[in-house]
């Protein structure tokens, strides 16, 4: 099971560090570099059972840490209100066209919820 | 030394459910209630210095926890930010006046924003 979701991958960026250095190193080359459990076993010298064990606690660590904080959940709403403010700032800065300082104030805060959406 | 910045309470809101159950329990009704380490350890059934030593490994765990993710941080960035698109938002709102359509915008937009900051 290659569990390549958005969810994992932002997981993965939010608590990853949390993990053992092991689960972070082997979870990193399957899911995010796309080396396959033969090649991480044998580069490590243990079993591909081995590799595949560690790959799958490192997992279910993640998803367990989001259960307990729920920070990536806040973190995806926060990031879809950032989208609906951003197209509002977009929407005010073409009715700003006849007012300068408006437009200026409507473009600047287009590009804050821009990069804060990006970040 | 207690240590009632808004960092901790921060910290302890993101992370809290990551530490263990006393830890937690513990550093919650020190931190949060306001009992003495006497009390807490008088309810708990174990010594003065046991509740201490548990209360300062979970505030160490704590800050470990963000040392390792930057995820408050990466939270307190982001409500600075928005606290500056709200502050534009509502510059935005004074300027339409005579803009029903961006008047209703802006001050929708304030909204989302403010919401976003208070969380």
């Amino acid at each position: 099971m290659r569990d390549d979701t958005l969810l994992m991958t932002m997981l993965f960026d939010f608590f990853g560090e949390l993990l053992t250095e092991k689960q972070r190193e082997y979870y990193d080359l399957y899911h995010n570099e796309d080396l396959s459990l033969s090649e991480i076993a044998e580069s490590a010298g243990i079993s591909r059972q081995g590799v595949y064990d560690i790959i799958t606690r490192a997992g279910k660590a993640l998803i367990e840490m989001e259960q307990k904080t729920g920070v990536v959940n806040r973190w995806r709403e926060t990031i879809a209100e950032l989208t609906r403010a951003e197209s509002m700032a977009r929407e005010l800065l073409e009715l700003s066209v006849d007012d300068e300082e408006a437009a200026k104030l409507a473009r600047e805060l287009t590009q804050i919820l821009e990069q804060l959406r990006n970040q």
